[in-house]
Parts: structure tokens; C-alpha cells; sequence
């Protein structure tokens, strides 16, 4: 073994470790020993990762520097192994509406998400406006009921300002790919059933933009790549598209990501870097780049990401919305780019909360029985048995109803970020006490370093694997180059260090579930840092920036690896004007509480949301 | 990549592949390229793999002949990988008398089993006498009623003839530990219990012997080795031996077992190799190699293995025993050694099926559910949810009562063993249609090679795995050289190689799903070969023999990798007088189905079980 032979944690048994505020567990910065790199030096470095005798040196010591040798490949640990965060189903509080989805189709869901949603003047009450026209999905709707607006008047809309933001200067770099002809179909179709006053749902007519790693007809899906759709053809709408189609929405286009979402920034040298409508300088994050940004510059009121570390919640926070990361099993993965099999799911980007609410009714629910076969083939036998599962929606209404929720709180982690984060996010949570009488509860999580760097290898290895047939074909110059970079690393591990990364997915989901023993939800921002600029070294290469990618990810690492949901809700802006969001995590299947949570937490910020820099107002009347 | 970049196999889709009778699929051999090894040559061998330049050169050449290469590492698949075998729970057959485990006690279910088996007169007309006395359960416990015998009496006279088995010329080597003193405690609180009129069940008093691999108190759990137990102390009874001694069974010591169960021998440098009593100069087959031999010895009716690979139906097939392997998860793993994670289970060696029902009533059914918290340590949350799995038993009445059922029998596998193994098996099935008018249905079993090389990898990913920081502080001189061996190439294994080996589970478990929806049972022989002889330079060294150790376990994959659940009845002898196996594998929790089937097939061979050369007749008055 010689050098190999690595120093090993040995891990406390979970019921010794004090998850209590005075615990003795040391909360540990993550410690990333890798320099920024972009341009010529990114290229260096993935050729020398790539030839075989340095790349198995060089990779050796990245793991020893950055504790993968510590902390996982050489741990002793005792728990066994969980390789799915698929939880058991449970019971749901009382104010909220359920049904078993088996029996709604995606309308009726919708439906009956929109009935929770109080009459706008209980609504302007509670909520109070927002401080610049967002449009949301009831506006919309709204206005077509009227036919003041028709959907073919706004795809022409959203198809100019597509172009406009693609302009040579400083394009946007939205979407991949987008059919303005099969746009106006859609919605010529769609305003037809205005004409005829039968509108499908209040999402009939309404703008939906897809991240290009979810099928959606007539496009290829390219997961942010040059080749992967030359291989993997584009057959059918997945399964979330399928039923937001079935609402009547209008699919505009695919937008852009991180190339195989291997990355945090939205950096992507093949279909340009998606900019931040805040500031058009900066990232707008990732890897669902594309989709933050087009409901942030008003292109659309929703856009469907995927979060695999999260990619969703990330980039809607750094560009100003919300974004909810449903539970593992939640919306049914078909049709979504199978590049991981554990810890990637569908997610929603939205302007309002209330927005969020009604595509998750649209989009929720298992494959009904008949399709049951295909269930199995999504990689888990044991889904089968959860036709039984619920989709409940929370009643939007005043949330001072509820004094009693309880909210986690880790000191030490919480202030891991900019000073401008911690002091707005700690702000938003005093309103939360002050306003409506909720309670910190102060607590200790350990080991969250231990769980990031065992959600990066095995979302590593995951990928790596899923891609290995055709990269073995491919022409290495079709990839990025961190994404080959990101590649080398994440086939570097071997079964051992993928076992022992899942026996960390248990210990921690054991954590976790005592917190949630004691509180509703855990609260952390978002992120640890706001968008950062774009340097003009990283265009064409990409950019390596395993620092501040580490802050993105901070907090994102338990809606996925373990499977919880997470919701970001723009709480204020840094000193730059940048937006700055507050998470909510929660228990397994607790949409409907978190939903009700950020609904609350946007009440008492949102007549203070703040235009972006780039901005489209699609149904103004001009 | 260099020499590194083999060809894989691209993987047709499940659908397109055809399972009838006329199918193109090729049968594969099995193309085992490693010689026999035994002595001084494994010596060699373990150095040169341990060591760390030609270590990596041998198993870059072994994984390539052996295609572990061409059809797992480099292959191309579309599945999702399947982690662990854990199905949902389904309905059963009528007649059966069922119970949902939660409201029923060991002691409860034993007697609902009980109440299975006939009167003995029906029973004597179905179930012809066995041709010699092989003590049952039901024999042991009428004895003690009627006080005949007591459990003392047996008591003294096992453990004259365990001590009597152990002689220095020819050690039968059947246990690693047994307490005589622990043991007449026992038998003398069960003796008082029936003087007293007050016995719990049919088992109490009766002696069951415990695999080394399971926790038993007063023992060490050794898992064979010489250091195991030192690392990881025995602090409770497994729940499966807690369950059997809340029954009143007498836990007579822990059997003999391959090194860490990574093999199929038996043969064990530490504590001797257990021989066949049919044959001393023969092995008795692994890993649960002395819990097979015990019962053919006639030592205890019942004993328990572990089956990760066969390590059950192996040993009771060379042994002429009954071997029954349950579906994954119905008997609890807490308290078995940790040496994998999704392929090992419990299982249960008799000398008749009725036997193996009585000890299946007593320790299937999940933990209950105030020790929930358990169940997730084991590994899966999902398992919580199957509180309203229900244990059933067939009516053991006659056979031809059920004219109905269909063996599905794979002509180009059930012919790949030794003439004397073909011939026996087909006429033993060739009965089952005469007297009961069974059918065959011919089918096609694609890919059996394919899933023995991912069922390899998997289990020695996680072997090695579960043990490696224990071997990071072990002298390496405390393990047996083939162990040393198969440690070195379990841990040779990349993250690609693992997942691979999940997408092909989930492939297998398609194939095998469709197969049982035209057919009730599968049916195989046991094994390829019969129990071979222990040649000299095996003793100190152990042996490599992956010819004689493929043609083990060519049949029992499904069993582990697939979670199903398997039972081997002794149906002949082959020329030498070896015992022969025949295989019925059933659906997911059709374990009652199978008994019955299995009954069946006893029932017109049990007047031809022919005694073995070693055995002790422990209740005969002397």
C-alpha cells in the first residue's frame, strides 16, 4: 500500500454526538486546497490530470489535501450503507389540502393549489405588493381571462426580448436553444382556448422555460454539452414537461446550465456564460444558470431547473427568486438526464412563492400505476409501494395563524458567509420572531464538511459513470475544459470511498432527523457568498474556482444528498445591490409547511424586491 | 487511458431481448482463467498481488480474462442501477395461513407454523418415512413431552459426540466454538420447563447450531478469522437467535465457516476444515460450511447460515440437508457480521422441509416497530414502511392437491453440471409431472455470467469495504493466505465498476420478473459439481480453485443479487454416493409457495436419503 496508506477518522457512534447548542463538536471551514484557475492554466491542468502517471499522482494529492483521505476514503464508520434518500411516507398537519395524486390529474392538482391561494384582497393584506411589477402566474391568467392580453401577444414579447437579450455586446446567454415557430403554435393554441373561454388552468397560456437537461419536445436536450444529445436523443417530454403541457403552458425554450452540471458558476464555453440580470458583470450561478435568470429578468414567471447540489436553489438566490427543491421521489425523474441516480431532482424557479406553490401541484405526484414499470426502471424497486403517497398544499393564509413553528438554527455554520449575508439573513429571521412569535432553536450539526465531500464523490462517481460509455468514443475536445477536469476527478474514486460516502449519507440522515425531532425546519442563507464577477479569462475555458464554488454549496449538500426539500426565498440585497436568499429546510415530505414557512418569510420582505439592471415587462401594455 | 481501455459489451434493451425457448441469446460458460492453487503457490501469489506494482498488473490481467473488463467496467447500459434488492410487499396465495408479524410473537408464529404440518398419520401417507432416523424437530419435541428424553440427556450425548467428531486423526472440524457448560445450563432450565408441563414451543429443548457469523452469547463472533472477534465484540444475541431462544431452543455453538466467508470450500487454516459426513475425505461446500455439516451429522435438526453467494444452498446441497434462503429482508440482519450489505441473509439448514418451515415461523418478520430506529441503521428507511408485510405458511397436505404450478427451467443452464447431477435432477422433475402433473415452461435466461461477475464485484466491494479499517491496523500474517487472495482482488474495484454492477442487478431482476409472470418457481440444480476431495496442501494454506468454486455457484445468484428467495431439497446421490440438490427459486415473499413446492418434491424422495458415514443418533435409548 506504501503511500497510500492514509491517516483515517474514526467517527463517534451517532448517539454520543451532542447535537445541542454547547456541543464540543468543532465546526470545520471547508478547507479547499486548490488555486483559481482559468484560460491557459485550466488547460495544463487538465492535460496533466488526463496523462497516466501524473494525473494518478496529482489526483492522490488533491484528495490527501482537500480531507478526502481523512474524512472518507480511509474513515472507520459503523453505519451500513444508504444508497437511496428515499423516505417513508407519513402523516401531514391539518390545515392543508391533500390529495392522493393517483386520483387528480396535473389540472385538478393545480386547482386545488390555486384554492389555497386566498382572494387577492385577503392577499394584498396579508402580502403586501411587490415593490416593481413581477408578474405572476394569476396575472397572467388574469389577463388572458380578460383577453386585455392575449398568449400569442406575449410570445411575441418574450421571442423580442429573447433576441434583444442576446445581443452580440454582452448576450445574456438565456438558452441554449429556443423555437420561436414552436412558440407561437403553442400559443396561438393556447389563445384559441381563451377565445373559446376554456382555458385549460391558470397555467394556460403562462411562459415555462426548461433547463436544458430535462427533455422537452421539439428540442435536443444537451445537458449544457456539445455531444450528449448526438448520442442520447430527445424521444418525449419527461415526465414534468408532460404535465405542465397537459396544464396548457407554453414550453419556450431550453436555457442554459453548466456544462453536464458539473459546476457552479454557469460558466459555459460552448453556449456562452449566463449573466446575472442584476448585474450583467457578474454570474447568475448554476448549474440551472438559464432558468434563475429568465424568471429574474421577467422573461418568464417560471422555469423548471435540476438540483443535484444545489443547482436550483443556488442560482435562484444569486439572481433574486425562489426556489423550491422538492422532496427525493417527489416529481418523478423521467425524461431528466440520468447523470446521477441518488442525489439529482426536478426543481422549481419562480418570482413569488405563491407561483412555486402551483407548479408543484402541477408537477407532483408519482407515475400513476400503469406506468409502474417505468418506476422500477427509475432505479428503485421500492417507490412501487408509495401509491399510497400524499401532495398536500398549505392554505396561504395570514401566518401569524401559526406562532408555534420552530426553526434550527447553527450558529457557527449560519455565520459562515459574507458579512452582508449573515446580517441580512439574521435580520430576516428577527422579523420572523418579532412579527410572528417563532422560535430559534439553537442547535449543533456536525460534520458538514465530512457530507460535502461525500455528496461530491458521489455525485462524482455517479456522473462519471452515467457518461463513461460515450466519453470513451468522444473526441475530448468536445468537452469544456474544467469540465474535463471536473471529469478526471470524479472518475478518480474507487468502490471503497463510494461505500464509505454512503455509510456518511446515513449517519447524517440520522442528524438530521434528530433536529427534526425537535424543530419544524433548519434555516441557513443560502449561500455563502453573493454572484461574483465574471473574468475575462474564463469565457472560452471555463473557470476553476473551487473556493467559491465551496461557498455556493455550503448549504445545499442535505437536499440532496439526503434527499430533504429546501426552499430559497430572496430576503434583501448586499452592499453592491446584489439579492442575498434565506433556505428553509425540511422534514421528508414536508413541502406543504416549508411552502407556508416562505410564504411567511416573503411577506415581510418582498415590498422591499428591487428591479434587476435587465428587465422585461411582458404585459405591460405598449 | 492507454492499455486501460478495454472493450465493453453495449447491452441490448430488456424489451428486445426474448426469454422463450428459441432464444438467440448464447448461453456463456463460465471462462474461469486461474489455475488451481494451493501451498506454496498461493503464498506467492498473495505476496505478488499485495505488492504494489505487479499487484496492479495481475488484477488489471485477471479482471480482463476473467471478462470482468469486457462485461461490467466497460459496459453500456441503460438501466438505473439497483442498490439493494428490497421488494414490495405483494399479495399471497389463499391457501395459507398468514399473519402480520407485528401482533405475533416467535413463540405465536412457531405454533401457526406447526399447525401447517398434518397429523402425523396424513403426514405418513403423504410424506413417506424417511428411510433412516433423521431426528425432527417434532421427534424431538413428542420425546421430551412424554419425557422419554430429556433435554439434558440429549444435551450430554451432543457433546460426547462433538468431542468424540474432533479427534486428532481426522477432525470433522463442525465447530469453531461450543461451551458445554453454557449448554447443560440451557438443556437443564428446558428439562425443568417440561418437568414442570410447561414447554414454550416445538423447539424448545431442541439444539440449533450458529453459523460464526451470527451473534451468539457467550461467544465471539470470529467470521472465521483469528481477529474479527477481537475488533468487534459480541454484546448481544442477532435478533434471529434472540427470537429462536425466546422459542426455548437450546443454542449449541457456533459452526465452522470459510474465512470471512470469502469462499465455497469450507476449508479454513484457522479451525480446521470441516469434512462431509457423507464422505470424510470430501468438503462439506461454504461458506456455512459446519451448520450444513451438524445437521448431516444428525448432531442438531436445525442450524443457521448466512447466504451471500450460495453460502447456504451450497453446503446443504453437498451435505444432503434442506436448505432455505429467504427473501431479502424477511429475516432481520441486526447482529450478523457486517461483511456486505445487499446480497447476505439469513438462512436456515434442516433435515427435512417441515423443519425449515417450523424454524422459518420463528425468526421471520421485521423488527418491531419500537425498534424502528434499528431498521434504518440496517440500511434501508424504506424498510420501515413494511410494518403490514405478513408472514405466511403453506398447508403442508398433500401435493397433489395443487396440480397447478409451472417450474420454469432454462435447458442450456440446468444442463451445465456433471452427469450425475443432470441425470438425478431430471428425474427428480421428471416425477413432480408424473405424480403431481406439474409443467415445465422451457425459457431463456440471458446474461447468467454477466450477473455472477456483478454479483462478484458487489459483494467483494463491500466485503472489503466493511473490514478495511480493521485491516489497515491488522499483521497481515493473521489471515489465511486465500483470504489474503480474495482481499486483494475485492479490493480492486473502481466506483464505475460498482455502479455497473448495480444497473446490471436492476437488468437481471427485469428479466427474472418477466420469467415470473409465466411461471410460479424457477428450477436449477444446486449446484454444478458434488462435493470434491480435500487434497492435501490445502490444509495450512487454504485453496484457490475458481473452477470447482464457479461450478458451486453457478446457481445461486439470484438468490443473493436479486433478493429472492431459494430453497435446495436433497433429491439423489451421484455415483460416489454424494448427495445432490435441487433448486427452486420463487418470487419476491413466496417463500410459502416454495416450502410447499419443496414439500412436494420431498415427499417422493425422502424413503431413497440415505444415511451418512458419520452421524450420531442422539435420541436412540442406549
Amino acid at each position: 500500500m506504501g503511500f497510500l496508506k492514509d491517516e483515517g477518522v474514526v467517527y463517534k457512534p451517532v448517539d454520543s454526538v451532542d447535537l445541542g447548542p454547547d456541543s464540543k463538536e468543532v465546526y470545520l471551514r471547508a478547507n479547499v486546497k486548490a488555486p483559481r484557475m482559468a484560460g491557459f492554466l485550466v488547460k495544463v491542468f487538465a492535460w496533466l490530470l488526463e496523462s497516466r502517471i501524473f494525473g494518478a499522482l496529482m489526483l492522490y494529492i488533491l484528495k490527501k489535501n482537500n480531507l478526502i483521505h481523512k474524512l472518507v476514503s480511509f474513515a472507520e464508520l459503523q453505519e451500513s450503507p444508504l444508497f437511496v434518500p428515499l423516505h417513508p411516507h407519513e402523516g401531514h398537519g391539518e390545515e392543508e389540502k391533500c390529495t392522493k395524486p393517483d386520483h387528480l390529474s396535473p389540472v385538478e392538482q393545480v386547482q386545488l393549489a390555486t384554492d389555497c391561494l386566498q382572494t387577492s384582497e385577503e392577499m394584498n393584506k396579508i402580502n403586501p405588493k411587490l415593490s416593481f411589477q413581477r408578474w405572476t402566474i394569476l396575472d397572467y391568467s388574469r389577463r388572458y381571462m380578460s383577453q386585455e392580453v392575449t398568449p400569442v401577444m406575449v410570445a411575441k414579447k418574450f421571442i423580442a426580448a429573447v433576441n434583444e437579450s442576446s445581443k452580440p455586446l454582452r448576450p445574456m446567454s438565456f438558452f441554449i436553444d429556443f423555437n420561436p415557430e414552436d412558440i407561437l403554435q403553442q400559443a396561438t393554441e393556447s389563445t384559441h382556448r381563451y377565445e373559446r373561454g376554456e382555458p385549460i388552468s391558470v397555467l394556460d397560456g403562462v411562459l415555462i422555460a426548461i433547463k436544458d437537461e430535462i427533455d422537452c419536445l421539439p428540442y435536443p436536450t444537451t445537458g449544457g454539452t456539445k455531444w450528449l444529445h448526438k448520442v442520447r436523443p430527445c424521444i418525449e417530454d419527461a415526465c414534468c414537461v408532460k404535465r405542465l403541457r397537459s396544464c396548457g403552458a407554453i414550453l419556450v425554450g431550453k436555457t442554459n446550465m453548466h456544462e453536464l452540471g458539473a459546476g457552479t458558476s454557469g460558466i459555459n464555453p460552448h453556449y456562452g456564460t449566463t449573466r446575472n440580470p442584476y448585474d450583467s458583470s457578474r454570474i447568475a450561478g448554476g448549474s440551472s444558470s438559464g432558468s434563475a435568470a429568465v424568471v429574474c429578468a421577467g422573461l418568464c414567471p417560471v422555469a423548471l431547473g435540476v438540483d443535484g447540489g444545489g443547482s436550483v436553489r443556488m442560482p435562484a438566490a444569486l439572481c433574486g427568486v425562489v426556489g423550491l427543491k422538492p422532496t427525493f421521489g417527489r416529481v418523478p425523474h423521467s425524461g431528466v438526464l440520468p447523470l446521477n441516480w441518488t442525489v439529482g431532482m426536478v426543481g422549481i424557479l419562480t418570482g413569488t412563492i405563491e407561483d412555486a406553490l402551483i407548479v408543484y401541484g402541477a408537477i407532483s405526484g408519482p407515475i400513476s400505476s400503469d406506468q409502474s414499470a417505468q418506476v422500477m426502471v427509475c432505479g428503485d424497486i421500492t417507490s412501487h409501494s408509495d401509491a399510497e403517497s400524499k401532495v398536500c398544499f398549505p392554505l396561504l393564509k395570514a401566518p401569524e395563524c401559526r406562532s408555534d413553528i420552530k426553526l434550527a438554527k447553527y450558529g457557527e455554520w449560519f455565520n459562515d458567509c459574507t458579512d452582508d449575508i449573515r446580517v441580512c439573513c439574521s435580520n430576516a429571521l428577527a422579523k420572523l420572531f418579532d412579527v410572528y412569535g417563532w422560535k430559534t432553536i439553537e442547535v449543533t450539526m456536525p460534520e458538514i464538511e465530512v457530507m460535502r465531500l461525500a455528496h461530491y464523490l458521489t455525485i462524482g462517481s455517479e456522473c462519471s459513470t452515467s457518461i463513461a460509455c460515450h466519453l470513451e468514443k468522444l473526441d475530448m475536445a468536445e468537452l469544456g475544459w474544467d469540465a474535463r477536469v471536473a471529469l478526471s476527478v470524479y472518475g478518480a474514486f474507487n468502490s471503497r470511498e463510494y461505500l464509505n460516502a454512503q455509510m456518511i449519507r446515513n449517519r447524517q440522515l440520522q442528524f438530521y432527523m434528530k433536529i427534526f425531532a425537535k424543530a419544524d425546519v433548519i434555516v441557513t442563507p443560502t449561500t455563502g457568498v453573493t454572484a461574483y464577477p465574471i473574468k475575462d479569462d474564463v469565457l472560452k475555458t471555463g473557470e476553476l474556482d473551487y473556493i467559491n464554488g465551496a461557498a455556493l454549496v455550503r448549504y445545499q449538500i442535505a437536499g440532496n444528498f439526503l434527499g430533504l426539500p429546501a426552499v430559497t426565498v430572496p430576503v434583501g440585497y448586499d452592499k453592491s445591490g446584489l439579492p442575498i436568499g434565506l433556505q428553509f429546510i425540511g422534514k421528508p415530505w414536508s413541502e406543504s409547511l416549508l411552502i407556508h414557512v416562505a410564504f411567511a418569510m416573503q411577506a415581510l420582505c418582498i415590498s422591499d424586491y428591487r428591479r434587476p439592471e435587465i428587465f422585461y415587462d411582458l404585459l405591460s401594455k405598449d
